[in-house]
Protein backbone atom coordinates (compact mmCIF):
# COMPACT_ATOMS: atom_id res chain seq x y z
CA UNK A 1 0.00 0.00 0.00
CA UNK A 2 3.01 2.41 0.84
CA UNK A 3 3.79 2.89 -3.15
CA UNK A 4 -0.62 3.03 -4.10
CA UNK A 5 -0.12 6.07 -1.18
CA UNK A 6 3.03 7.67 -2.96
CA UNK A 7 1.74 7.26 -6.22
CA UNK A 8 -1.84 8.99 -4.89
CA UNK A 9 0.23 11.84 -3.23
CA UNK A 10 2.78 12.69 -6.42
CA UNK A 11 -0.75 12.64 -8.11
CA UNK A 12 -2.58 15.50 -5.77
CA UNK A 13 0.46 17.57 -5.95
CA UNK A 14 0.30 17.42 -9.98
CA UNK A 15 -3.61 17.94 -9.45
CA UNK A 16 -3.19 20.63 -7.34
CA UNK A 17 -1.43 22.51 -10.25
CA UNK A 18 -3.63 22.23 -12.59
CA UNK A 19 -5.90 23.83 -10.29
CA UNK A 20 -4.06 26.42 -9.19
CA UNK A 21 -3.60 27.12 -12.89
CA UNK A 22 -7.81 26.71 -13.14
CA UNK A 23 -8.25 29.38 -10.49
CA UNK A 24 -6.13 31.71 -12.56
CA UNK A 25 -8.20 31.34 -15.05
CA UNK A 26 -11.61 32.28 -12.76
CA UNK A 27 -9.20 35.56 -11.59
CA UNK A 28 -8.71 36.41 -15.15
CA UNK A 29 -12.76 35.68 -15.94
CA UNK A 30 -13.72 38.07 -13.16
CA UNK A 31 -11.50 40.84 -14.51
CA UNK A 32 -13.11 40.39 -18.02
CA UNK A 33 -17.18 40.23 -17.01
CA UNK A 34 -18.10 43.41 -17.31
CA UNK A 35 -21.05 42.18 -15.11
CA UNK A 36 -21.82 40.55 -11.49
CA UNK A 37 -24.85 38.62 -13.00
CA UNK A 38 -22.58 36.59 -15.58
CA UNK A 39 -20.15 35.21 -12.46
CA UNK A 40 -23.27 32.40 -12.33
CA UNK A 41 -24.03 31.15 -15.35
CA UNK A 42 -26.16 28.07 -15.95
CA UNK A 43 -25.34 27.28 -19.54
CA UNK A 44 -21.48 27.49 -18.79
CA UNK A 45 -21.83 25.08 -15.84
CA UNK A 46 -24.02 22.14 -17.66
CA UNK A 47 -21.41 22.84 -20.91
CA UNK A 48 -18.43 21.76 -18.54
CA UNK A 49 -19.76 18.69 -16.97
CA UNK A 50 -21.24 17.40 -20.08
CA UNK A 51 -17.52 18.18 -21.56
CA UNK A 52 -15.91 16.16 -18.75
CA UNK A 53 -18.24 13.35 -18.69
CA UNK A 54 -17.75 13.19 -22.28
CA UNK A 55 -13.86 13.13 -21.67
CA UNK A 56 -14.22 10.89 -18.68
CA UNK A 57 -15.46 7.49 -20.67
CA UNK A 58 -12.09 7.33 -22.88
CA UNK A 59 -10.23 7.82 -20.28
CA UNK A 60 -11.44 5.48 -17.81
CA UNK A 61 -12.60 7.86 -15.24
CA UNK A 62 -16.08 6.99 -13.73
CA UNK A 63 -19.17 9.71 -14.26
CA UNK A 64 -19.58 8.64 -10.56
CA UNK A 65 -16.69 10.34 -9.54
CA UNK A 66 -16.09 13.25 -12.18
CA UNK A 67 -19.75 14.52 -11.90
CA UNK A 68 -19.65 15.61 -8.54
CA UNK A 69 -15.93 16.22 -8.18
CA UNK A 70 -16.73 19.00 -10.91
CA UNK A 71 -19.87 20.30 -9.87
CA UNK A 72 -17.89 20.25 -6.39
CA UNK A 73 -15.12 22.29 -8.14
CA UNK A 74 -17.22 24.29 -10.12
CA UNK A 75 -19.72 25.86 -7.55
CA UNK A 76 -16.58 27.30 -5.38
CA UNK A 77 -14.39 28.33 -7.99
CA UNK A 78 -17.46 30.82 -8.82
CA UNK A 79 -17.32 31.59 -5.10
CA UNK A 80 -14.08 32.20 -5.86
CA UNK A 81 -14.69 34.22 -8.30
CA UNK A 82 -17.88 36.31 -6.85
CA UNK A 83 -14.75 37.57 -4.03
CA UNK A 84 -12.52 38.18 -7.20
CA UNK A 85 -14.83 40.19 -8.52
CA UNK A 86 -16.45 42.57 -5.13
CA UNK A 87 -12.66 42.95 -4.18
CA UNK A 88 -11.88 44.39 -7.48
CA UNK A 89 -14.77 46.15 -8.41
CA UNK A 90 -17.43 45.94 -5.97
CA UNK B 1 -13.79 35.29 -22.50
CA UNK B 2 -13.54 32.35 -25.44
CA UNK B 3 -10.07 31.68 -24.72
CA UNK B 4 -10.17 31.62 -20.67
CA UNK B 5 -12.95 28.87 -21.41
CA UNK B 6 -10.59 27.24 -23.87
CA UNK B 7 -8.05 27.39 -21.46
CA UNK B 8 -10.37 25.74 -18.75
CA UNK B 9 -11.40 23.14 -20.78
CA UNK B 10 -7.90 22.08 -22.01
CA UNK B 11 -6.98 22.12 -18.33
CA UNK B 12 -10.23 20.02 -17.44
CA UNK B 13 -9.01 17.29 -19.95
CA UNK B 14 -5.65 16.71 -18.32
CA UNK B 15 -7.38 17.02 -14.86
CA UNK B 16 -9.74 14.31 -16.13
CA UNK B 17 -6.64 11.72 -17.36
CA UNK B 18 -5.46 12.71 -13.49
CA UNK B 19 -7.90 11.64 -12.12
CA UNK B 20 -8.77 8.31 -14.04
CA UNK B 21 -4.97 7.38 -13.12
CA UNK B 22 -5.59 8.45 -9.84
CA UNK B 23 -9.08 6.17 -9.71
CA UNK B 24 -6.46 3.35 -10.91
CA UNK B 25 -4.78 3.68 -7.74
CA UNK B 26 -8.28 2.73 -6.11
CA UNK B 27 -8.34 -0.24 -8.08
CA UNK B 28 -5.17 -1.57 -7.11
CA UNK B 29 -5.77 -0.17 -3.41
CA UNK B 30 -8.89 -2.59 -3.40
CA UNK B 31 -7.14 -5.46 -4.78
CA UNK B 32 -4.31 -4.91 -1.93
CA UNK B 33 -6.49 -4.36 1.09
CA UNK B 34 -7.15 -7.55 3.03
CA UNK B 35 -9.79 -6.65 4.86
CA UNK B 36 -13.24 -4.47 3.87
CA UNK B 37 -12.73 -2.55 7.09
CA UNK B 38 -9.70 -0.92 5.83
CA UNK B 39 -10.82 0.58 2.67
CA UNK B 40 -12.22 3.66 4.52
CA UNK B 41 -9.40 4.88 6.90
CA UNK B 42 -9.77 8.25 8.67
CA UNK B 43 -6.18 8.72 9.48
CA UNK B 44 -5.33 8.53 5.70
CA UNK B 45 -8.46 10.50 4.55
CA UNK B 46 -6.99 13.85 6.75
CA UNK B 47 -2.94 12.51 5.75
CA UNK B 48 -4.15 13.58 2.29
CA UNK B 49 -6.05 16.32 3.14
CA UNK B 50 -3.22 18.05 5.11
CA UNK B 51 -0.51 17.38 2.12
CA UNK B 52 -2.76 18.99 -0.78
CA UNK B 53 -3.23 21.71 1.61
CA UNK B 54 0.00 22.14 1.99
CA UNK B 55 0.70 21.99 -1.62
CA UNK B 56 -2.23 24.57 -1.97
CA UNK B 57 -0.70 27.08 -0.45
CA UNK B 58 2.90 27.39 -2.38
CA UNK B 59 0.88 26.75 -5.85
CA UNK B 60 -1.56 29.60 -5.20
CA UNK B 61 -4.70 27.62 -4.88
CA UNK B 62 -7.53 28.51 -2.05
CA UNK B 63 -8.39 26.32 0.60
CA UNK B 64 -11.79 27.31 0.11
CA UNK B 65 -11.42 25.53 -3.44
CA UNK B 66 -8.90 22.97 -2.37
CA UNK B 67 -10.33 21.22 0.84
CA UNK B 68 -14.12 20.81 -0.50
CA UNK B 69 -12.96 19.44 -4.05
CA UNK B 70 -10.84 16.91 -2.32
CA UNK B 71 -12.84 15.76 0.61
CA UNK B 72 -15.80 15.39 -2.24
CA UNK B 73 -12.62 13.52 -4.43
CA UNK B 74 -12.20 11.14 -1.57
CA UNK B 75 -15.92 10.42 -0.64
CA UNK B 76 -16.22 9.28 -4.55
CA UNK B 77 -13.14 7.49 -4.44
CA UNK B 78 -13.90 5.40 -1.38
CA UNK B 79 -17.07 4.47 -2.56
CA UNK B 80 -15.92 3.38 -5.59
CA UNK B 81 -12.71 1.18 -3.89
CA UNK B 82 -15.88 -0.49 -1.85
CA UNK B 83 -17.95 -1.36 -5.04
CA UNK B 84 -14.34 -2.86 -6.81
CA UNK B 85 -13.50 -5.02 -3.69
CA UNK B 86 -17.67 -6.14 -3.49
CA UNK B 87 -17.15 -7.19 -6.98
CA UNK B 88 -13.91 -8.85 -6.26
CA UNK B 89 -14.45 -10.28 -3.38
CA UNK B 90 -17.46 -9.62 -1.77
Amino acid sequence: MAEVRQGVDALDRALVQLLAERQRYMDAAARIKPDRSVVHDDARIEDVVAKVLAAAGPAGLSPAIAEPVWRTLIDRCIAHEFGVWDRTRG
